[in-house]
């Protein structure tokens, strides 16, 4: 089944309203979140309405949460989540700073007591958008990475994501998990019932594996890019604790590594940082822009190792697949499908998809 | 044959004054190679005056160039580097990120025409010692590597460093390049006569080699972090990207793509960037600090799959190569020890090294 954007986003509204979110709040998540199935990246979108609901009915997520600024400054704001989703406080995180970059150069804004904010990518868009460079990490509440290593798991998928302006209607766009692959990469293999490839998954001794069930079934765990020490996952590994200083340890959510993360009082407590850059203060107006449209024209002029696979930059696989899924709508696998229609129908909701 | 630090230093100063280069500069600039050298970071210390050598023959390198501010505000600034060497503009520049992120709490520095700096962590070291968080990232001279899924070498190694303060005397600091290792590390397997491991080379064609001549002599490639496409290499690509958005794009530096790439009337025209934080713009002072110290104890004390390597966090190994060579001093492999000797004594100064 493949709905239009629009009943899509419609379906999550309904949901999340249901769920006790407000009209406002609402319409802004289910912006992002149909933003992400829109744009292929199926794993932080409309499927991550299952896991909300185990966090909610756990009372772990205050779906009336408030949003508010607890410190404020010419280029810095600290936010508080009020311990419900991570989407408006993110979207909030990074209109401040672009604000703030806009007025001073440079905005920098930590949230803390938040929860999980959909795909990274949506809010470093934002700045470029609005003519920024924007970095946006997060600190996650799933525990399944070790470190370079290490036998054991200590970190999450850690995702950074990079954005700046060049030509119209392409902006760079990084959007990466430092690991090497997220979990649902491993999910597709498994289904197809075949191995994944070295450098995935680590057995729960440390050791290479090709199981896609590793992680998930027999204790082992995901890696850091790079895949292996003789692959340089020091360098993943490395990027992953940079990931959780900026967006834990600037706003002083809980660490990855204390025992009481996803466990404290007020909430799963997860921690974001947003920065916003205006090339301006470097540049000649325009400058900028152009240069990262060459330098991007450039690379995706590579002749490629494969004729049918032409180089791209960041970001362009993502707006290939929304082209597609704009014009003939985002499919919905049968089983995610089924799981909608019975969370729909506990909300008391229409169910729009099928 | 093994020196003591001040003795390795004053070799390289002397040299770099002969050469031209005024006595404060030359000062500045062995402090950092002989701080590479000291942390284990052979391939950006004493190694690089060969090739220093040949761009200053070349006449792309101005050794009494002097850095110049060109735009200066309350969180940020643009330098020209004069067409010298990059390392006091580089630490002119983090210098001034710190200054701004005292004052203001967050500092940017881009930097253009300027040339090789050394190790990018030496700057992101200097923001974690006064206390604040620390990005720098650097252009490079040498294009050897493909874009991911390309069949040609448009990028280099593209670094990034971070660093952060936590425990005394145990900052965070990574230090990487975007690529899966260093050109120096395949130079090492092709001296053992080994092979290297899959997913650090390509062919020419774009395929996986295991050759370790395969990029230098070969016409192929290094590949960015991750290895393959199926490694996630995209990421380490992305990243590549990044780091010339940062250090090129805002600073307006010729472009790694430019086809007057490093051949500019100028000279090198590298271009850096330098990004300093306060984390007390949003933490009660102490805070982050012992936030980095319990992230970085509970990280390295994961069970290592192999019980005689300990889970290190980014910086440790530096740190201990830096304590063993402090004591027992920095050795030099014969081969380099004889063109450093030729290079002495073509600049008429005492060969102090052995």
């Amino acid at each position: 089944m493949a709905q239009m954007p629009d009943i899509h986003r419609q379906q999550i509204a309904d949901i999340l309203i249901a769920w006790g979110m407000p009209e406002p709040e609402a319409a802004q998540t289910s912006e992002v979140m149909a933003w992400a199935d829109l744009h292929g990246i199926d794993s932080h979108g409309i499927s991550m309405l299952t896991v909300y609901d185990r966090h909610r009915r756990a009372g772990r997520m205050d779906m009336a949460a408030q949003c508010r600024t607890v410190r404020d400054g010419p280029v810095h704001a600290l936010l508080d989540g009020g311990g419900g989703l991570g989407h408006v406080p993110a979207r909030t995180g990074m209109a401040l700073a672009i604000d703030k970059a806009h007025a001073s150069g440079i905005g920098a804004v930590a949230v803390r007591n938040s929860a999980h904010f959909g795909a990274c990518g949506f809010y470093a868009l934002m700045a470029a958008q609005a003519g920024l460079v924007g970095l946006v990490t997060t600190s996650a509440a799933t525990i399944q990475v070790a470190p370079a290593g290490g036998a054991a798991a200590r970190l999450g998928t850690d995702p950074l994501a990079f954005a700046a302006p060049g030509a119209p209607d392409r902006p760079f766009l990084l959007d990466m998990a430092t690991t090497t692959v997220a979990a649902g990469k491993l999910r597709n293999r498994e289904n197809e019932g075949a191995d994944c490839p070295p450098g995935w998954v680590l057995t729960a001794d440390g050791q290479p594996s090709v199981d896609p069930t590793e992680a998930r079934e027999k204790g082992g765990y995901l890696t850091s890019l790079g895949g292996a020490l003789e692959g340089s996952s020091y360098k993943g590994y490395g990027l992953a604790v940079m990931v959780n200083i900026l967006s834990s340890g600037l706003s002083g959510a809980t660490l990855v590594t204390d025992p009481q993360h996803t466990k404290k009082p007020q909430g799963m407590d997860i921690g974001h940082f947003f920065l916003a850059l205006d090339p301006d203060l470097f540049r000649e107006p325009g400058a900028f822009e152009a240069d990262v449209a060459a330098l991007s024209d450039a690379l995706s002029a590579t002749p490629p190792a494969d004729p049918a696979q032409p180089v791209m930059i960041a970001g362009d696989p993502e707006r290939a697949r929304a082209a597609e899924r704009g014009a003939n709508g985002i499919p919905v696998a049968p089983g995610l499908l089924a799981k909608l229609r019975e969370i729909a129908e506990a909300a008391g909701v229409p169910f729009r998809l099928g």
